[in-house]
């Protein structure tokens, strides 16, 4: 047998003079970036730096596009009408394509961000405009998903090439939604222990609820955080369980699968 | 001999709930249309419009970055180092590229917009660093230049595809360069003068200055403004003449010229 | 007996290089300026041209904060926390206060804008916190509020000065609310029938709705829209109307009443 | 012999989730904080905080504006007309004034930011349009310059009442100017030569620059950088020292002195 898995991060969510998470070490353990498109984070500037250390370090480039608005980080909910959706998506999916060309590079898959992933986690409909979407720009772009969730169903459906993701740092209810951040337990800080349940998630496909409860889920990749003060040691504390018990840790190759 | 000539306007410079120019009317007039990329003018939604109207009538797409300054349209200079012009433009290239491409479209030419054209006409390294992003981002893309200028000598020096421009409605100094708007005569508001000067100058190869002197140029296009009271009917005054006189109005091709 | 009602529009809507409405013929027609404050329309320079209008026609000045939102123009609803509601609206009204002050001027009175007020004339909670905060920063600014909606509830107990509004150009259901803009007849485009209609509703101090039902209302001044075709004729028929039947129109005073 | 001197730090310059800058820790120590107005750094959910936190602490609070520039931070330099230097002052100010009132505090002092504030230290008809500007909105606001510069000539020639600054972590000129952030040894990092270098110059009422030269100053405050890894230490080591030698640390009243 030969298990690899993929390990994400979401990047390049400075902007201007402000810094956030630390995007050069998480550069030197993860496989893929998912970097912000200056909407909810980041600017041309911080993108180039970002998509620059991306190529330096062989890590995949993603375009991670959210809601407009830098105040809110791309955190709040936002109604917007089907067009606009589409034409959000497809502005920030094209300045992420274009960045990357212009350095050598390319954006190989696309994840959402924040308040915009979580609606398309639960509203099949708004996730299908999202990615179809980004496959009017780049059919051959990969999208990663939250496991188990409307947003699977939706890349199933539509035939594309998707990544399964599933969270380093967050606990799991029955259902397979993420518990709220309100709850005890509900992010873990524990790299040992982040890293022992990753590995046996990997090893089971399956997410592990709470109550220990198995769900089985298509995991080609984890997410790791990066705006964390334990975000860097939550990272290698994962990977290096993983590589120790013989999984390696690579870039997802996209499953095409109904 | 046969003779074409390409028309082109600045469009969708509309923002959000607030109207500029009557892109509709000029659409049918015009044979190119350069496309605000959300920096000084459009958001994604006013790009989406006009680029699915300029499909629909045949025009030909074109990225128009600006700076990022909404207030002042573009048209306060700035003083940006190298590498955030640079990013700056393949990230503005970019999303044009990424809208059209989702609507089935796609962008054939680049033209700079305002402060940063103006910058860039007299300042051959800034216009080399815009136009080698805007190359990098696509290698194939047809760089609209503002004939005589610095802008003309980087095309010429860099080996890209680009078309020569001249303006309907603005009357030329000696030196080749625009008279100041601050003086009589410098705009011109009369549609037949427009058309009969255009006229000229497109079958002398050659700006024709206020005092009469020829001087040599590569005229591809003509510039319409698209935001004063008269642009549609000096658009309409100066294709009429054209055609009136066996000039076809076409879609430029570009051109490789050193 | 002597009556008289005051006239208000929404002003100072242009940003930037894009105009909206025709503030300078409103100014001649009303008594009551709304001028948006920067966050869904306007800019500091935009805010001055147009308080140094009211200034010079003696038009009482307004502060008419909304949404950050320039895109949805601050239309859009958005589900903000109670404090960060009080800290925009604080910031907006000071920020007129500042302006008019340093014209010579001053805030008279303050008014909700787009689905900020949409909200607050359902949600007495939100209203009270949006109020409060403008209270707190002018104890004296006169609240004006949507008639016989919880914004009026609102004020008549926290007991500051108010003014109630009616709009010239909306159809009324019979519950007070506004008929929605989807259906037929919502919007009243005939000036002359505006002009009747007002007037009857001045003069039966009531709100007369589509069905013919008299709902009380405190009204003290009437809303004309501004960006409309047909504003400037509609603010106009209504003034003549009022002043050919024998009510002044001017400035209100703000009214104490629980 | 009875002296007593201000410590001023920039604040309040964090934006949305992006933090900048240790303001709790520095509002134990300085008397005055120059709080950002949301157009350079700041929304109003910061200023709110920060003015809180000063309110709470009994730290003087300071209009603190700056270009429209998030992205630079206020460091690029802008030209703009005089009417629009005068609009963003008094909004920005009033805005400051506003959030202040609505808190329970009040806005004492005024101070330009970054690149408005480098050139009005040079440029007199500048300082003098952007002070007359904040003195439009609050007469009685106290004006902090830059001591023996362009700035200072200003309020002495406009009469009003103001405070002379010198920074604590930067080398002087012999001509008044600070040494270039490019020359080694323009900043200063170390705390104790921070101390005893201020406290110098207080006791001089000079400014001392690289080479020894005295330059006779009106020092009220000391400018304390909030926003580098040693701005806490080098801000708690001028207080000491000050304290030591019997100089008390205090809120500046405001000079009025031509």
């Amino acid at each position: 047998m030969n298990i690899s898995v993929d390990l994400n991060a979401d990047m390049g969510e400075s902007f201007g003079p402000w810094k956030m998470g630390d995007d050069a070490a998480l550069l030197k353990i993860v496989t893929s970036a998912n970097i912000a498109c200056g909407f909810h984070a980041g600017d041309p500037d911080v993108m180039a730096a970002t998509m620059g250390g991306a190529i330096a370090e062989n890590v995949g480039i993603g375009a991670h596009p959210g809601f407009a608005d830098l105040q809110d980080f791309g955190r709040r909910r936002m109604s917007l009408p089907k067009d606009r959706l589409q034409n959000m998506i497809r502005y920030q999916t094209g300045a992420a394509i274009g960045m990357a060309r212009g350095l050598g590079g390319h954006v190989r898959h696309f994840k959402l961000h924040g308040a915009l992933s979580n609606m398309c986690a639960e509203d099949a409909d708004m996730a299908r405009v999202c990615y179809q979407a980004a496959l009017s720009v780049d059919p051959d772009i990969i999208i990663m998903v939250q496991a188990t969730t409307a947003q699977e169903a939706v890349v199933r459906d539509l035939g594309c090439s998707w990544a399964g993701e599933i969270f380093a740092d967050r606990a799991y209810n029955d259902n397979g939604t993420l518990v709220d951040r309100s709850q005890p337990g509900a992010v873990i800080h524990d790299p040992d222990l982040a890293g022992q349940r990753i590995l046996e998630m990997v090893k089971q496909s399956a997410i592990i609820t709470e109550s220990g409860k198995h769900i089985p889920a298509s995991i080609d990749t984890i997410c790791l955080h990066g705006d964390t003060p334990t975000a860097v040691a939550i990272a290698g504390a994962v990977k290096a369980k993983l590589q120790a018990d013989g999984i390696a840790v690579a870039q997802f190759t996209g499953r095409r699968q109904g």
